[in-house]
């Protein structure tokens, strides 16, 4: 098993983690690498939120091959506390997913349990077999459905 | 059709929140309304973070007879969109919930697309026939399934 290195991105990251974000793009439309300034300034806000952690994983040769979104959110359900939440996980398509993402999650519960958290939330629309059976080998049970409205 | 005036929770609405948030508990121990102080303490967290809004929803007679929160939060996926997500709703056990969550859900709408959200997502783990429909009627669409783990 490989180890990967996990790490806060960093600005240099950022046409990686775009290059990868649009080989996941579904819809063929979602992302746009010609055009890096919307990009650069969702960074900005990123990074300047003191509740969003924007990682990627490296490999051996420093080689970026994943990045994933870890937020804190403060709720005041359950006694008022900090739901921790993975969200925009994109893994590079030679790697091996099981591998990737068993890294990915123990690293955002470890973090999140750091934080304060009381829960760990991920939302999937893949339909990658592996990472749910990922997520249900630390303990993830579905729990609700999630309902989406696109308003652009 | 009752109209509900909708505004920023206050302070002084605390007691009212916590009170339908323990109506609201399934599990019978995830609230404890005899011990205020972690909820101010989440109060204040997010009352602090720009990104956050807690609501209230009032009736003619100003009465808290619901309450939500809307996070806008900031990714890189979608050219860098900013994400629109309600969570932690409740609505007093009184009220009927597809009249109350109509009003709630357009209010997220318009705030959201104010705030330069591409998408508004929600997620449910009510078994609430009323709020899903309600939902759809929106234009909401079920789009993946959320998974948790609880770490305390």
């Amino acid at each position: 098993m490989n180890n990967y290195k996990i790490r806060k991105a960093l600005v240099e990251d950022l046409s990686a983690i775009i290059q990868m974000l649009a080989e996941d793009d579904l819809e063929n439309n979602r992302e746009d690498v010609k055009n890096r300034t919307p990009y650069l300034s969702a960074f900005m806000r990123i990074y300047s939120d003191a509740n969003q952690e924007l990682m990627v994983m490296e490999d051996y040769y420093q080689n970026v091959i994943g990045t994933f979104q870890l937020s804190m959110i403060p709720y005041l359900t359950s006694k008022g506390g900090i739901r921790a939440q993975i969200e925009a996980i994109s893994i590079h398509k030679d790697c091996k997913i099981e591998e990737v993402s068993r890294q990915m999650i123990a690293w955002a519960i470890e973090r999140a349990k750091i934080n304060g958290a009381y829960l760990i939330q991920v939302s999937t629309n893949s339909c990658s077999e592996a990472f749910i059976s990922c997520l249900n080998s630390f303990g993830f049970e579905e729990k609700n459905q999630g309902l989406k409205l696109k308003l652009v």
